[in-house]
């Protein structure tokens, strides 16, 4: 942002008008009800682990999870809004993820909540750099990872180097995990005006919208990398 | 205890010699893996939950179970144990309860976690009266209730009340529960000679054992009626 030429300067985040707080409410809302969400989903993921280790490992980051989701309904809460109101216009769209992505072993968990959450986490990032300071403070205290990634990023090496023949099945199950998770996305931004239009408002023109989709593809890729899942 | 006559004397936990650490280890272990199975189960049962609310306090309370194991661990740890190994020897009783007893919906599960902690609670405590006191302590402490009981009780007569016929599908479902609960436990006895002698040895002779689980059949026919599942 630093290096932007004084002739065209962005609009900062500071001089931007005060988003509806629809918006704002739609955004703790929907992230409250995925850290719901993914509380319930490593604690599952728990029930498959190969180890009592590995389960108290997940069932840790469970708590994390639900942790978050505290704050975030205690923000709702502050802000005057009911927390069960906010959340529930998003539980179809994140319920029928999750029920067309559930794992069917210990590291297709791991891989749909580390590809998962590392997707969301990205794009929810980007999105707080267009409300209010102190519900973006929270929305990016909340991401920060619980210890979940590098936890799955090893285990899932660790597997592949085992079992060569795991890479091939997991890195179709990788991209099945993108194609409904953007699959679920488009139909809440279809269904949530005020959320879609803080997004392409606060980044002004549609061209910045493709890059940012573009950082998100990056990402997603760099993360399948890691896992040595890449194509 | 203060008015027992002076004649015949019970022994008080105080004299009694202390227990074989391996049957405090054993205690510590089936707890400590009845917590964390006890965290996934509620866990799971949020995901039943018939509202958002109803789900937040059912994922509240599987956190505290998780705490729970938590200071388990710890202690075991601090008794130079490791925890996996404690936990371990248990797995396949306390795993074959939980298979043969899968809630099918929100309020089997409420039953189950009520009448089955409640059982397993009453039991430790009486177990706890033989081990040292800082184990005792901790054990007492990790079998409070973390309002599930209240919870539970109060949906189950709810839902009674808006729908009779349930009444009595809950009920068998109950006297279900405990059938598992003793066929496991009994299992569990037979496999851990140093748990079961620290429990005879404990009591002292085999009348009193009797009089334990008269006063265990009681306090489950107590709840079953607090339930509204009386026969």
């Amino acid at each position: 942002m630093t290096e932007q030429s004084a002739a065209a300067p962005p609009p900062a985040a500071a001089e931007l008008p005060t988003p509806p707080p629809e918006a704002v409410v739609d955004l703790l809302g929907v992230l409250a009800y995925g850290e719901l969400t993914a509380f319930e989903r490593l604690a599952a993921d728990a029930g498959l682990a190969p180890t009592l280790s590995d389960k108290a490992a997940l069932g840790g980051m469970a708590v994390a999870e639900f942790g978050q989701f505290l704050r975030l309904r205690e923000r709702l809460r502050g802000l005057g809004v009911d927390p069960e109101s906010a959340m529930q216009p998003f539980v179809s769209a994140v319920d029928a993820f999750h029920d067309s992505t559930a794992p069917s072993n210990w590291l297709e968990g791991l891989v749909k909540a580390y590809v998962g959450d590392g997707i969301a986490t990205d794009f929810y990032r980007e999105v707080a750099a267009f409300v209010d300071p102190d519900t973006r403070a929270l929305v990016l205290d909340v991401l920060e990872d619980t210890g979940h990634a590098s936890f799955a990023v090893a285990k899932v090496q660790a597997a592949i180097a085992a079992d060569p023949p795991v890479q091939g099945r997991l890195a179709l199950w990788a991209r099945r995990l993108m194609g409904e998770a953007l699959s679920q996305a488009y139909r809440v931004a279809g269904e949530h005006a005020a959320l879609a239009m803080l997004i392409v408002g606060g980044i002004g023109d549609l061209t910045e919208v493709g890059r940012l989709m573009a950082r998100l593809a990056d990402a997603h890729s760099r993360r399948l990398a890691l896992l040595g899942l890449s194509a």
